[in-house]
Parts: structure tokens; C-alpha cells; sequence
């Protein structure tokens, strides 16, 4: 029995910093270290110690005065509270060189994301079978649905087509889209939907370069 | 010339809606529609029209009333601006799953970034010849650096490299982090810093579809 359970919906501030815990706290797990305090943590990673401390007490984790949080028990609950330890199906939809990549990137397993299929429109791309998990032709979707259910939708199609094959996905079952192209999907009521906006952090990297740039040379 | 060689620091929420106008302008361009006015991409893309006027001032691009913007020119004007008609290089540090994939992404050079080098701890992955780029050990990065400068450093090592990696990436001549991993990388002013958080993107996906789950419930 976790938090999450309790149905709370946390604030995306408090998601974005959850993560940043989780990280360091691993790290001192890894090196031996028992206890750790939120003034040691805000130390470590530039947040406010109050902050902290209230973020983490969304989590059914209590520290102790002068002592601090106990390390593993941190790890355990973030870990849990955060959906990363238990296992969530997801399809990816486009099998490019994102959607490919993301397959096999062994890492979000850890994290509590199992890719279970691939989708794809290219014959080619779905004859493959060394990606480790089966790829299939878009329109089948219904039925891998039906023998192999998932809940999350990973758009990796250019973007002409994201906002169709969200749709298509939405309706065959799944209820959460993580949108990875630059297409603004946009899904009913009801739907989960996060975007990773790797063009936007381009875009955001390129422009400080350049003011930088321009700063030097005045 | 373009309006970023003027030296605007430009804020990050217009940062992350101007990409979106720029996938949907180009599928316009691709259908062949000419003209397009801010209310109808504030249509499609639900966001507000005002916003939307606000966003593009930004730009040396200006619309005509009751015809709007002109689709090529604003296709041009937005990657201009957006930097992603220009090349900028950079080194991808920790070619792992996600190291890897980045490398093979073919999409980003698209998007004004050329990856020229990877490096790596791990003596396999150094030797591998198949990756289109070459991966160097990580120490070599400041011979690297002289014979091949790039000036974005993208970190896909393990959380708890992380920062030592940044630090030595920026101390070579890096002014730019781009950090996929979980830890919260610090930098000195002067450095520019962007996230991509996947695994905040995970943990918010996790939430709100366990919210969904508990709702049905009752």
C-alpha cells in the first residue's frame, strides 16, 4: 500500500523535483550513507530545505529531529511513490530513430516503464526482429490491444501524423500519450498526457548561446 | 541576420510554443496552403490568439490583416530564429542506451544539432567504429575539444557521474549542458543548463494515470 493509492495529484513541481531526490539519495545508498537530513539534500542540490521537506511529505516517510531521513527507507518510498517500482506497459508508436532508441534504452525498465510493442507504417521497420520487442503495423493496434494491453501511448512519428496516431491509439485502449514530437497533440478529458519537448530545450540552448555569445562580444 | 543576433534573451514559455508553431506551419507548407492567420493556428493548436500575435513579435515577421502570415516565410523566420537552421556542434558524454540513441538520431541534425564525438569510460564502447561519430575515452576530451570544438556538452551518463562529467565537459571548453540524467547537474553562471527531464515526464504519467484509475474506481 502506497501514497499513490490514496489518490493524490501532485503538483508537476513537486513531480519534477521528486526525481532529483530519488537520484541523489541512490547515490548516497550506493556510497554507505545512513541518514541524510533535507538540509544536507538542499546543500547537494540547490533546493530550499523547506521545500524539500514538503515535497516529501506527499510520501509516507517521516525524518527525525537532528538525524534526518533514513537513506533506504527514502529510496524505498520515493521509488515506490513515484510509480517507478512497479511496472507500467507502454506501446511506441513510430519506430525512427527516436522510437527505436527508446525501445532499447534498458534504462526506463528501471524506472517502471516496460515497452511491450512497437508500431510502425514501414514494412520494412516492421519485419525487424532484433529490437526485442515485436513491431507491428499501425492498424493492428486493436488487436495487439486486445491480446497485449498497455496504458501508455509513446509518440515517436514525425509530426504530420502525431495528432492521428494519438487518436488512434487513444482509441483502441490506451489512456496516457508521452508526445516526443514537436506536433502539439492535444487529447480529450480523461487522457494522461505529458510531451517531452526535445526541440524546445534545442531551441531554449541555442538561444542562450547566442545572447552569450553576443554578451562576449561587447 | 537574423532577430537572435540581436541579442534577445527570449522567455521559456515562448520558447516552448515557438517550435510548436514551426511543426505546424511546415505541414502547412507541405500541403501547400500559403497564407495562415494567428486565430487559425490558435484553432489548431489551442493556444491563445493574442499569445500566439505576442510569441511571433519576437519575430521579424510580420502578418497582413484579414490574410495573416505567409506559410514559407514563416517556416523560415521560425527555424532562423529558433536557431535551427545553423549548425551547432556537440559532444555526447556517456554513450550508454540513451548516448547511443542520440547519436543515431538523425533527426536532430534537422534541428541545428550535429553531434561530432562521444565519449565514454567503457574501453567496448570506445572501440565501436559503427556509430557515425567517434567515441573517445573521457579524458581525452580537451585533446577532442581543440582538434573538434563543439560547444554543447549532452549528458547521458549514470546520476552519479553526472556532475563530475559536466564539470569536466565545461572545464574543456563546454559552455552549453544538455542533461538527460536524473541528477540535478549544477553549473556556474555563465554555463548555459537545460533538462530533459524523462524520468519527471515518467513519475507524472505514473501519477496521473494511478489518479485516473482510483477515480474509476468509485
Amino acid at each position: 500500500m502506497n501514497s499513490n493509492e490514496e489518490n493524490i495529484i501532485l503538483p508537476e513541481p513537486t513531480l519534477r523535483r521528486l526525481p532529483w531526490y530519488l537520484a541523489y539519495v541512490e547515490i548516497l545508498r550506493a556510497q554507505g550513507i545512513e541518514t541524510i537530513s533535507s538540509t544536507q539534500i538542499s546543500r547537494a542540490l540547490s533546493v530550499d530545505a523547506s521545500q524539500i521537506a514538503k515535497d516529501l511529505s506527499f510520501l509516507n516517510v517521516k525524518g527525525k529531529t537532528r538525524i534526518g531521513y533514513e537513506v533506504c527507507s527514502l529510496v524505498d518510498a520515493l521509488s515506490d511513490f513515484l510509480g517507478f517500482s512497479r511496472c507500467h506497459k507502454a506501446y511506441v508508436i513510430g519506430c525512427g530513430s527516436l522510437g527505436k532508441a527508446l525501445i532499447r534504452d534498458s534504462g526506463l525498465s528501471n524506472y517502471g516503464l516496460e515497452i511491450v510493442a512497437g508500431f510502425d507504417v514501414n514494412d520494412a521497420v516492421v519485419a525487424r526482429t532484433d529490437l526485442g520487442v515485436p513491431i507491428y503495423q499501425m492498424e493492428r493496434i486493436y488487436e495487439v490491444m486486445s491480446e497485449n494491453p498497455a496504458s501508455i501511448g509513446i509518440i515517436t512519428v514525425p509530426p504530420e501524423c502525431a495528432q492521428e496516431c494519438a487518436d488512434l491509439a487513444i482509441s483502441s485502449g490506451i489512456r496516457a500519450i508521452w508526445n516526443f514530437s514537436p506536433y502539439r497533440v492535444k487529447v480529450a478529458e480523461g487522457v494522461v498526457m505529458a510531451n517531452t519537448s526535445i526541440y524546445a530545450h534545442l531551441a531554449l540552448i541555442f538561444n542562450r548561446l547566442d545572447a552569450l555569445e553576443n554578451r562576449h562580444k561587447f
